[in-house]
């Protein structure tokens, strides 16, 4: 066999995708993943797009969608002009770029554990030496000689946990990096899906000198089918980003930039992210009770203030994994929590639970079947 | 400041790309870039999409797509079934895809010389030491000891300098990475703009045991705006593959996918791709006349059987870049052969001229301008 490189040895296919692909099958309640229900889409009647959107486009994207970017962003308190905001074919492009821009063999990177697995992932992949960084203790026993190059978090709304950084949480770590001289790279996903009133202040906003990136994405509250997201980055990472962009697709396709630029300036849009948000918020209570109902006394979890995940924890020293495997024949689907950690865990107690993609019917039916092979597991212990 | 990885040190931006920017400012006749005609688009009235494809969607893409890919290729002898075809974002992507899976620091990797800049951008970005393949004498020097671990070529049309490779040049290729187990990358956006007869057999469906990857572009005859190129790969590697597709951007964007299968199934296809060709065989041939009007006795160039590219050679030991610096404040444009070349060649007397982009009455100005210059700087010298 011909010679790969030493970094697909360690190449798995995300548990996340492998999910998504055993949700495609019939009959199945999923728990996995990360989607959006299906009711929450818009239709979108795209008409006759500008023919001009054929042509190739610059590779940092679309003028007015960059511009408009540039307007949210001053409205969240992160100030960036549209020439250092970089669209992206969603946000996990965002991951392979920073990952290029940041990380060689054995570059230590500090992220938070659990953490989103692909970017995990993508990190392994170009050689990163993993670390753990608390939101509580954020940049403990960091100096100028022993730092990580860069921190990724998701401070609001994490995948998987749910948690939100506090403001204090959010000041100490900004204080640090700007002290240490460490790339804060923060992912900001779910920002919009707040159920219960937190702090969500960007993180890169409270930088003063450290080098950051910043980035969103538009596959929660539009469509992920459209592959959308962005980024904004401090002065010194702006122009490396766009020629990494460039070597990695050329541009982001014109159609889905046109598309979420019209759903942008729609005036009807901040009735519509209401109306999504109690909607979700609405599905995240049902789902608390459904889980109260079915797994109370069997798991422990918080209410999750925003975003689409609850994060459980089995009694007991159950295995989420075994559980998994018991729950795929009776088509109940959700991700094993070790796959989130910074060290793999298989025995793992911990699941991550989506509560934003089956309705309430299914919801309920799903959790009374974990309930119930979760007793047969624990008579059979 | 902060480090940054190893191969950012290395990391410009393309000059194709730094082309297409400065071909945005008006009144500039632009030979630069690979830009179709304009007016070569159809109108793509996308009405109302199905609503399901703003879900998150399969990583490797569309079903009915990859199934109808799969038809093409079979149609251009290619045997490859959908479960190994993968939706690129763009081709470009497949090129970050290859190098991801082949390519560590100091790898070998053999390209034709000159070869596409923004794949020898990123094969170089990730270490790559570049070795040059004929195709006179393709392996010439190869073994099973010393041989490069991955062979990449545009054998139909290439670009920059638009030569398409004999069948007996298509057969030794793949009898030699069959024999030395070298991975075959066959790069073929440019083979449905055919001018003249040539035997345009995919290399790939010649090869009997290496492994191999075969990718093509919908943007040189749909529309490149909308990002969407597709890869085909032996058994050996398509799954790795696609777990790198999926840490890249999770999944091409599905409107573009949709869109380009409408394209595909629609019945005046063949009608409307006769059309293009025509289009473009007439613009070549009014271009081949423009040169030998304004470049005549000045330059030596082949005319190009097909593609977007005209090579030409400037005579008298003339700089390319020199006659580039001259040609900007007169508002012409195009790509200085040297940036192709596996060793960069800033004095090379090499020029790219893309024909497909400017009318006939532009294209015949920017030919005048640059004899005109080129005539100054003889009598300069």
């Amino acid at each position: 066999m011909a010679t790969l490189s030493r970094r697909i040895a360690d190449l798995q296919g995300s548990a996340v995708r492998a999910m998504l692909d055993a949700a495609q099958q019939g009959g199945m309640i999923s728990f996995a993943g990360g989607l959006p229900a299906p009711d929450s889409f818009d239709d979108l009647n795209l008409g006759q797009p500008p023919r001009d959107l054929l042509q190739y486009g610059p590779t940092e994207g679309e003028p007015a969608l960059r511009e408009r970017i540039s307007q949210e962003l001053a409205g969240i308190g992160l100030d960036c002009p549209p020439s250092r905001v970089l669209v992206l074919s969603g946000s996990q492009q965002g991951i392979d770029l920073v990952a290029k821009l940041c990380v060689d063999a054995a570059t230590p990177v500090a992220v938070e554990d659990p953490s989103y697995l692909a970017a995990l992932q993508v990190f392994r992949f170009f050689g990163a030496k993993l670390q753990t960084l608390s939101p509580d203790a954020p940049g403990a026993g960091w100096s100028r000689a022993a730092r990580p190059a860069l921190a990724y978090i998701t401070p609001t709304f994490q995948n998987p946990t749910g948690r939100c950084w506090t403001r204090p949480q959010r000041e100490a770590l900004a204080e640090t990096c700007d002290r240490n001289d460490v790339i804060l790279f923060e992912d900001d996903p779910y920002r919009d899906l707040a159920y219960d009133p937190c702090d969500r202040t960007p993180v890169c906003s409270l930088i003063r000198t450290a080098p950051w990136i910043y980035q969103g994405s538009f596959s929660k509250t539009v469509a992920p089918g459209l592959r959308l997201g962005f980024l904004a980055a401090s002065e010194q990472l702006f122009a490396h980003l766009a020629h990494l962009k460039q070597a990695a697709d050329l541009h982001t396709n014109r159609l889905s930039q046109w598309s979420v630029l019209q759903y942008l300036n729609d005036a009807a849009r901040p009735d519509r992210l209401e109306q999504l948000v109690a909607r979700y918020r609405r599905r995240r209570d049902l789902f608390a009770a459904a889980l109260e109902r079915h797994l109370g006394g069997l798991a422990d979890w918080d209410i999750p203030p925003g975003g689409l995940f609850f994060w459980a924890t089995l009694r007991g020293g159950l295995s989420a994994e075994a559980l998994l495997q018991a729950a795929i024949p009776r088509k109940v689907l959700f991700t094993p929590g070790g796959h989130f950690n910074v060290d793999h865990q298989p025995a793992s107690a911990a699941l991550r639970l989506n509560f934003s993609h089956a309705d309430e019917a299914s919801a309920d039916k799903g959790l009374a079947t974990l309930g119930e092979l979760i007793r047969a597991e624990r008579k059979a212990a």
